[in-house]
């Protein structure tokens, strides 16, 4: 009996990590032809007049969620960023942050992360049921 | 000879976090009398404007940052947010974020606790830094 705990697990930011991680894993597993997935429209779940770049089709979209998963594994702030000009676009957002106490700072980067872990976590369970319906193989 | 790794090891948050419980670690074996701390002003690392909560002085100083501290080793998403006003605020800075990409966005969240961490661990050093000051101990 420890409800609070095992409320607490659920929000831990390893283990939304390590769920992300797993849904990947099972993607790699079950797409063993990505190429099958080239030139498909990128999936509903992507918000693709924002994102263009990484909505091109589905196969953009399961090489990105495989960088993702490779980078937030290692917990390696990449240096060579190749998306400077979309985190530029951030950074101006982040600005009014600056001002922020640390603590409150603190809790939204990492609540930040947690939510963007588990939008990355349902985009690839997306993606692999998809590719199982390409394949014709039920759920 | 890794100078790539060894570059890539001074960026990973894991390290950055490391470093921040070090300096926390520190602080508190050197703070033997936290509450010496009282009433005395916030140091100048502190942008006392935007976040008064915090800035009281110097003792809550040294409490936030062992609180933080361990809310980030625990690696745990707060339920109860007892700065639930605070982040609301940051919520409506993050509303144009949410249109962002999730590669961005994860990048965005993982470059930013990196910075918040060294930010507090530099806080951290200070505080230590001063308390030593006030017992005329020289460093």
């Amino acid at each position: 009996m420890q409800p609070a705990e095992a409320r607490y697990n659920k929000n831990s930011l390893l283990l939304a990590l390590r769920r992300y991680s797993l849904a990947v894993s099972d993607m790699e597993q079950t797409i063993l032809l990505p190429s099958l997935l080239r030139d498909l429209p990128s999936d509903e779940l992507w918000d693709c007049d924002a994102a263009e770049e990484t909505c091109r089709d589905l196969y953009d979209n399961y090489l990105m969620l495989k960088a993702i998963r490779n980078a937030a594994e290692s917990g390696l702030i990449p240096l060579d960023d190749h998306k400077a000009k979309k985190n530029s676009a951030l950074s101006k957002t982040l600005e009014p942050l600056l001002d922020a106490d640390p603590e409150a700072l603190f809790r939204f980067h990492l609540k930040g992360l947690f939510s963007v872990l588990g939008d990355l976590t349902k985009k690839s369970q997306s993606l692999t049921e998809k590719y199982m319906d390409i394949i014709g193989v039920a759920n």
